[in-house]
């Protein structure tokens, strides 16, 4: 076999990317970044091409993304992350390599996701944490709020929780874990599911929101996500709360 | 009285500062952006002069460093904080503000200082602490660390840990407390004083750094202190790790 398949898991501080996805304009971008370090080791541009389980927006963070890429280089497969993390800036990180089979796709072959929204509610901003929690100083009904979250559970067509005027093939995803945690001032959901639509985790978290602060019943959720309507679902909460966790295969 | 004395509790990210203090040149320093933010709110430019309790270095975060200013405005003392916070950049806060008599000086009627230096001691770099904690992920001896600890509290002249070049009128100063915690993969070390040298807390931690490595052994931090020479004591340890916690009065 001529080329290698490669599998990375990364982690990278979203606030100064423009989303994981390459741009036509000269935006800064993970793939970005990541291209070019391999690039700089393989010497190949042309046939390197880069596919990333989940292609987070802008300022979205992640501690364990998935990419994978074909390559013909011969480097043991233990030696990418310190070779690529020689060649990365400070805010991305290679933390493992593995050599996998030609027909591992790091999207299509992803079996769960977990992505966890942080939420700070403490009185005053805390400054350490503005690029990494969505600051929420108001009252929030956590009780109802975990209500909400049962109707979500289970497989279901998420189109009211898409973003509009999303093609895909179906808007079905099957959410196995919908978790709010407290610690200290911060509230933070884990969303769990096979597969997650555009802005799909940020509309539930929205949505969510709004049954803590007691706008809707947590029994309104359900009657939401029956409508496919996305008119009807809460706003999307901003990005820099949201971070991918994990993606298993 | 025509002036009124305010003080104010902030907290800033030291990251994107070259540090506390105004510079000649256009660099961002947090007194340019808070006095700027003064004279927003108070049309005064020229008589508004800004005291800070310690004037920290690039890149030191600060939680609790205190200053003081005189104004002739009249904005009640509760509605400060608000008013600042809508004119400072999101790096920078204030938590509190308190009006104090004319003698108040942040700097010299402060009793004791509280700063914290972080160090990661995980394997793999942690992208998210990169600008909050010093990486360093080589074997340390935390027993042998706290052992040399002991020989620096108490009051003795500070002058091997001081900047070499330092004019001051005294090199002693009363260390209280020099305490090793572990969190997790962190090891926090708190130092509390009457009073810090020029990268005092700094190098404590550089030298104490070297005991943890075996390069000194702990009661070799006894002579150096003794010493009262620059050269005998560890490198600067960088400043990214450093907070100021609190200035008590």
């Amino acid at each position: 076999m001529d080329f290698r398949n490669i599998k990375l898991t990364i982690a990278y501080d979203g606030t100064d990317f423009s989303g994981f996805q390459r741009q036509a304009k000269g935006e800064r971008t993970v793939q970005g970044v990541l291209e070019r370090a391999l690039y700089r080791i393989t010497g190949e541009d042309k046939t390197l091409r880069l596919t990333a389980a989940g292609r987070t927006d802008a300022r979205v963070h992640a501690v364990g993304q998935v990419v994978n890429f074909f390559t013909k280089s011969r480097l043991p497969v233990e030696k990418w992350p310190a070779a690529l993390n020689a060649n990365l800036p400070v805010d991305v990180a290679v933390t493992s390599a593995q050599e996998v089979g030609e027909d591992f796709h790091a999207r299509y072959a992803a079996k769960k996701k977990t992505y966890q929204y942080r939420i700070y509610r403490g009185k005053d901003k805390d400054i350490f944490l503005r690029n990494y929690t969505y600051y929420y100083p108001y009252s929030l009904n956590v009780e109802e709020m975990r209500k909400s979250a049962r109707y979500l559970l289970g497989e279901h067509s998420f189109k009211a929780f898409a973003a509009s005027g999303s093609s895909v093939q179906t808007f079905v995803r099957n959410l196995t874990r919908l978790n709010l945690e407290e610690h200290g001032a911060e509230l933070r959901i884990t969303m769990e599911a096979n597969g997650f639509l555009y802005k799909m985790a940020r509309n539930l978290v929205g949505t969510i929101l709004l049954v803590g602060e007691g706008r809707l019943a947590p029994q309104d959720v359900e009657r939401i996500l029956r409508s496919e309507d996305r008119r009807g679902a809460g706003p999307t909460a901003p990005p820099h709360g949201l971070f991918l966790l994990r993606v298993e295969y």
